[in-house]
């Protein structure tokens, strides 16, 4: 079995990427997670990758993001950020991403799902054989099984509006991924936000936001006595733009 | 005379706080200005300045940021930016900022106006000289004269409407200064936005924007054979919070 290429950053996070708690703001977590599988593939693959691509309306995707989080690096931290490919299979590739404070320990783990979506058919393509080798991640037939995201109950649902803003849209011409986890996070309430970190979650993309349009976020806290969760739906023009559940614990 | 005791930092500027066209956005600018400078107070300052606050409802405010851009950090280029505390006088010290290329080019250029401000009864101090002892910055009783921002004419100016996110806010429990940048730039049409970039500007803060406020931004494009200006003003409740000017050139 081949063994994936590992490749890492090591960044110092600056105070303004930060909350107001002093830790890293989770949609500058997403940042950086794209900036360094952005860096692998430049590194490994992007002439193969461009000359593929060129002539077809092909484009990688990101449908998915899993998030396990023991802690979020703080304000001034020195961390490592690691990603390699994890595997792929017929429609899906698997990207691991690791933050690794000065100690060594894991802090963060996630998974993240790409995919290769035709623009023209609006429907993924298989992944060619050719594009993924570079990373030497093993296929596999398996599809990995992740609880979904739940959704929100609208009547009882938290709810703000936003419109897309200019440097909210990457070079896709889309909403960056990182935009939608600051209008969910921005849609629960404050004292929520000061007194809870996010301790796992799952987020979904489901369709791609434009410039200049509106959005509507939906957030809902759902506590027992033994977890406390939220729920997330971002909708755009009556259709479901990405949905999101995450688990949280107090802050000490 | 003494001789201002100078401060550096280089940082690797990531994708995520670039504009479309891969240049650092302004707000981002100002997030890179407002930490050289904390980090120097840390420094040589931090002490004696959490001392003599400590029991006064003293705080340190920006008023002011003038801006001369020969061109932005580009996505992934290595910069240095330098400060010093440039001189003082009854009420404001100025600082300077400045951004160097790899080849030691000066490519932008600042001038931060600060101010200490009595919190309780809304109004400047007179700068304590033990404050800004260890900055080492001549003091000058000459007022620094500087062209203030054109006001708006809000009959044809295109205007935008923001609230306030969770994240905007920071440790004094406002608006982050950088905000207020996005606000002005993203009023803008795009298209105006993806054909320029600012050259010089100046941005005077008016009046703090604080927690779940609504604002509304204005901005107007004003053109003639030699120039091209935009004019801009944030409103906060009936009050200007910030009004900013900036002169901008065809990009290449």
């Amino acid at each position: 079995m081949s063994e994936s290429i590992r490749y890492c950053e090591t960044h110092t996070i600056p105070y303004f990427l930060c909350d107001r708690q002093q830790t890293l703001q989770l949609s500058m977590l997403v940042n950086y997670m794209i900036k360094v599988s952005s860096e692998q593939t430049a590194q490994i693959a992007k002439p193969l990758q461009d000359d593929y691509f060129k002539d077809q309306p092909y484009s990688w995707i990101i449908l998915q993001y899993e998030f396990e989080i023991e802690r979020l690096p703080r304000r001034n931290e020195t961390v490592t950020f690691e990603t390699y490919a994890q595997e792929y299979n017929r429609l899906f590739c698997y990207r691991t991403f690791h933050v690794y404070d000065e100690e060594g320990n894991c802090i963060v783990n996630t998974v993240a799902t790409f995919g290769i979506m035709d623009l023209k058919k609006r429907k993924l393509i298989r992944v060619p054989k050719a594009i993924v080798e570079p990373y030497k991640a093993p296929f596999s037939s398996r599809i990995r099984r992740v609880v979904p995201p739940q959704d929100v109950t609208l009547s009882q649902a938290l709810k703000k509006q936003y419109s897309v803003r200019y440097f909210d849209i990457d070079q896709n011409q889309h909403v960056n991924n990182s935009v939608y986890l600051t209008w969910m996070m921005d849609t629960l309430p404050s004292e929520f936000l000061v007194a809870h970190q996010v301790k796992s979650g799952v987020i979904k993309f489901e369709k791609e936001v434009s410039e200049s349009s509106q959005v509507i976020s939906y957030g809902q806290v759902v506590s027992d006595s033994e977890q406390m969760n939220t729920y997330h739906r971002v909708m755009c023009q009556e259709a479901i733009s990405a949905r999101a559940t995450f688990t949280w614990q107090k802050r000490y």
